[in-house]
Formats: structure tokens, sequence, C-alpha cells
């Protein structure tokens, strides 16, 4: 059987069990809204016989109110990476490259093989930032997460405007996992740039990782070219507890401006903290640190964090093979952690 | 922008809002097990901050157990589509065209335009059977559904094995989305042909359409490349509250065998009724009929049981446009079903 494909797939970070220190997979250490808890713990199983709405139109609508957008300018689908492969699969249909950073989320690349999209990767700056001039050129597509992971930087809201304004010939998808942590979301530029799409997710603000929701906002016409492929591929993809939820996590406005408010908190002393203890970093927008330390070498840190029950995030690839990808936990996750490091640090001494 | 991709996108059948008698999507009308509702309605949202697992390792360790295989014989994903979708996407990578049947799930079409596989329909007999002798030949993959929907008609197993062992050049998957309606299954043979790919779904007979689990049952070494799509496209598909779900549904042996069986006894009494009524239909092993009338056409009735709030199925296609597929309901919804056909069928007369 040669009709077999063979990929090569994104390997996610451990979902260890038992109790560990959390930091390798960017949850937040909150729990979702109070109302989420509540609507899935009253909600009728039987209802459960059915198949979900289609058109996942309580939660289109409910994120529509949210962020004041019509509901033909979202698309919802099972987390960000749902979102962004269906976009990938609709948006770069052409036969010319996209283009992404060399250093991003490391699955725009497994798309791209997948759907046998042609790509070119732009290296970052040495100091990890994006220089839309290295984007000029004629594109397929071009993708990027803003802010970056697993560099935390965040490009200027004007720049991500100009490299939009460039590339009328192709869709711009704008990754925002992270900018409810303190980011700027170009949300209010989706009705001026017919070009552009942005995505967002529940998994990270909102603390639902475990339900996999995530949406896109652009213009209707994109909207409903995506819709359309989704339902060439799956027509009920979103289940009802995540529909149900979803729209719960949405009703407490200020339930998630407090846990995310309490995030950058911690990751505000987390800068001084790792600073005092030999750490450099980008100026991070997202709710981790990208970690280099002036002595210990990254893989090391890793281990030695891991046999203390800490795991944290590390990539043996070129550019960053020395640096640690941490998420910021609670106050007393970070205690614990700085402790750790304090000890590992003094051993190499 | 020229890159977009434009499909056409199967059409799922209408999810109404309020209260309607519906027999038009294949649903259950029985509850989910009662564990389903004890699981959801005490699981603890605070998990929901994590992402699942993304072996979904629970779920598949349960129908492992259930079903008497190895771990590593079986894919799971969101409904049978989805894993559908991702065994196409993996096992019919070739170059040399698909082959199914004519009338079928329509959505195997569509796949096959989305991810760009070359395919070929083979028309069903006059009766709506299938002639295996009709696939000789090498074929870059065969699906078949069995029993086959919308025409409800089971093929003998003895003819399955015999179609997968004349095409060892290709993958032969299997849908048994209705199978546990009385049909038998090809499960037994997957440790006797590595090119036998077999998928079932929750969503029918387990009431869980909206929960969205399916899975697939085949040789390891497809399962894995199919499992390296999926985490090439997305690594946690399936959400927690369908994983505990979907363990505690399997949970509950005695309850699914005595909601099948009320489904088949309802079906079993529907077809004498519906012959009294001067409707002919194939024998169904599923819990739906395929159902024509010898006086009023199909479209009309389907329009007319609308008005009364009872929705069927119909599709305007060659060689079934004719014909409604009618899901078997509750006795009670039957009743009003079979009350509302004499009406409909005196009026013409």
């Amino acid at each position: 059987m040669d009709n077999i494909r063979r990929v090569v797939p994104y390997v996610p970070g451990e979902q260890p069990a038992g109790k560990v220190i959390k930091l390798n997979t960017n949850e937040n250490p909150y729990p979702p809204a109070p109302a989420v808890q509540e609507i899935l713990n009253t909600d009728d199983a039987e209802l459960l016989r059915k198949y979900p709405d289609p058109s996942i139109g309580p939660l289109v609508k409910a994120l529509a109110k949210e962020y004041d957008l019509k509901p033909e300018q979202i698309f919802v689908g099972v987390g960000s990476d749902d979102v962004i492969g269906m976009s990938f699969l609709t948006c770069f249909a052409g036969e010319k490259p996209i283009a992404f950073p060399d250093i991003t989320y490391s699955f725009y690349d497994v798309w791209a093989e997948l759907f046998r999209i042609p790509y070119k990767m732009i290296p970052l700056k040495d100091d990890y930032t994006i220089d839309i001039d290295d984007y000029d050129g004629q594109w397929g597509g071009i993708i990027i997460a803003n802010p970056n992971a697993p560099t935390s930087i965040e490009l200027g809201i004007d720049r991500v405007e100009e490299l939009v304004k460039r590339h009328p010939e192709c869709v711009v998808i704008v990754d925002e996992a992270y900018v409810d942590f303190g980011g700027t979301s170009a949300m209010p530029l989706v009705a001026k740039y017919p070009n552009l799409l942005i995505t967002q997710t529940f998994s990270k603000s909102r603390s639902l990782a475990g339900l996999r929701i995530g949406f896109a906002v652009g213009n209707p016409e994109l909207i409903k070219a995506i819709n359309d492929v989704k339902y060439s591929y799956n027509s009920y993809t979103l289940n009802r507890p995540s529909i149900v939820a979803g729209v719960a996590s949405l009703s407490d406005r200020p339930y998630f401006e407090k846990i995310c408010g309490k995030v950058i908190a911690t990751r505000e002393a987390a800068k001084k903290e790792m600073a005092a203890l030999g750490f450099s970093f980008p100026d991070s927008k997202t709710n981790f640190l990208f970690v280099t330390h002036e002595k210990v070498p990254a893989e090391f840190i890793q281990k030695e964090l891991k046999k203390r029950n800490i795991y944290v995030r590390y990539w043996k690839k070129p550019r960053i093979d020395n640096r640690l990808r941490i998420t910021i936990g609670t106050d007393e996750e970070m205690a614990a952690l700085y402790a750790a490091l304090k000890e590992i640090i003094s051993q190499c001494k």
C-alpha cells in the first residue's frame, strides 16, 4: 500500500498526570469563569442525543456581541489549531509560497506540509523581532503570531497594519492566541482590510484549554469561504458542552479581566525575579517568558526542573536551543520555580 | 485574492429549534446512558483549564476493553466525520482514483473534492444493493458504508471480506455508523487484513450526537499513520467532556443494548405500518427506513410533514428523488408520523 501519507507530526508539550507544577503548555493557572462550572453541571444530558447546532449559532452571536462584530465576521472551531488549520486549507490555496517567521508557533510548517502548501520561513532579527520589510514581495499568504510564540514579543499594531496594507495580494493571518495578556488586537482593522484574518482562542485567557474553542475574525466573504470548507470536512465540529460553556465564559467579563490581570501582575513580578537570578528574556506581552541564563544551559535547567516535578518547555532547535519557555503560573507555583532555579544555578557555580 | 479555495459543502439535515418531531438526521430518540449525565454534572470545571489528553487515552482504553482490541488498533476523532475525513487524508494519498457507491453517505465525494483525491462512483444495482464484482480493478482506496445510507441495506459480511481480500492494493474503509441496529460488524476481520479500516460512531446507537465522538479500528501501522496526520492538524481534538462521557457511555452495556433493542423493535413495527400505508422500502438494518410511496411523490410528503412539524430527509438527486429517509423515533413519535401520513395520503386520493 503506497497510498498512505506519512507525516512528521507536531509534538505537543507533555501532559503529565499527578501532582506537578505545569509551566510547559501555556495554560492559565486559574479556573474558568464560575458560570462555566454552573452550566456544565446543570445542562441536561438528554440534549446530547441531538446533533449540536452546525452553525455554532449561540457562541457566534455571543462573540459578536462581546467584540462588537457581525456574526458573519466570525468563524468558530475546535481550538485555534482547528481554526488556523481550516484557514490554511481555505486561504492558502494558491501556487505561490506562503511566508511566516522561522521562529514562531511550530504548527505553521506542519500544516503547510500536511496540505502541501509551498512556504518560506523568514528569519526573525537577532533580537527575535519581526521586520515587516523582510516580507516585501508577492506571497500566497502570510501568517504571524502576535505576540509571537515562543518569543513573547509583540509587533506594534502600526507595523501589523502596514504589513496587511502592503500585501493585498494575499490573506494575512494574525494569530492572537496570547493577545489578552496586555497586547493590542488588530480586530478593529478587519472592517478596513478584507485580506486580514485574526484568530484567537479560549484556551489561554479564558482557562478553557480542556474544551477546545478557537475563533477567527475577518471579512464576511472570507469567513464564508472558511465555513464552506469546514462544512466540507465536518458539519458539526464544536460539541454541545463547548458551545454552552463558551457562551457562559463570555458572560462574565469582570472575571476574565481579573484573571488576565493576575497573570500579568505575576508576569511582571517574574521579570524582576528571573533577572535577579541571572536570566535574560524579551519583554513579554504573553503568559510566558522566553528565558536564557547567563551561565547555565537551558536544556540542563529543564531536566533539573523536571526532576523536581516542575515542567517547562525546551526545544532543541537552531537559534533557540539555549532558551526555555516558562508559562506564568500562580504566585505560589512561581515561588516554587524560583526556589528550584536558585538551587539548580547554585549547583553550577 | 485568487488563493481562496471555493468548495461546495455537504448540507446537513435541518436542526430546527422548538417542539418538532425530528426524524431527519438519524438521531437516537432515547437519552444517553445515565452514567453520562452523572459524570458531566459532577465533573470539576477547574480541570478544563488544562489541555485534554492528546492521545485520548482513557477513551481509547475503554474502547479496547469493550471491543477486545489493543489500544494501538484504535483511532478516536470528533465524530465519524472527523475520523473518516482524517482517514481520507491519510489512506487515500495515492494517484489512483478511489471508489465508492453512487448512492451512499454524501460526504464521501465532498471529502474527495476537498482533498483533491480522484474518485469514481460505482452505481448500486437497481435494487440499491452493492455488487462487489463492480469494484474489480486496481484502486487508490475503497469506501463503503455498511449498512449503507440512505438505502439502509446491509452487505453480507462474507461479501465485505471478499472485497477486502480482492483489494490488497489499497485501504478499504467500512463505515459502520449504523451497525449497532442489527448489522454484523467486520471488526473481527481487522486482525486478518492490514488494509481494512472500520469506522463507528457514538452519535446514533449511543445517543451522543451532541458530543461528537467517532472511532476507527484497524491495523496498528494504519492507525499510527492516521494519528500522525491528526497530530499534524490539531494536537487536541476531543475535549474533556467528550472523553469522560465517552468512557461513561461504554461503562453501561445493558443500557446500550436496551435502547438499540427498542429502536430495532420500533423499526420492525414500522415496516408493517409503512407497508400497510402503501410504502415500499429495502429491508432496513439501520435506525431509518428508505421509503417510496406507490402513489404520492416523496417531495410532496416531505413538505406536508414539515407543515405538521414532522421532519424527514429528502434529496432531490438522481435515482433517489422519490424516496424519503425516515429516522426511527419513539413509538409515540412514529404513531404521530403514521397519523400524519394517513392524512396526507388520503388528500391525494
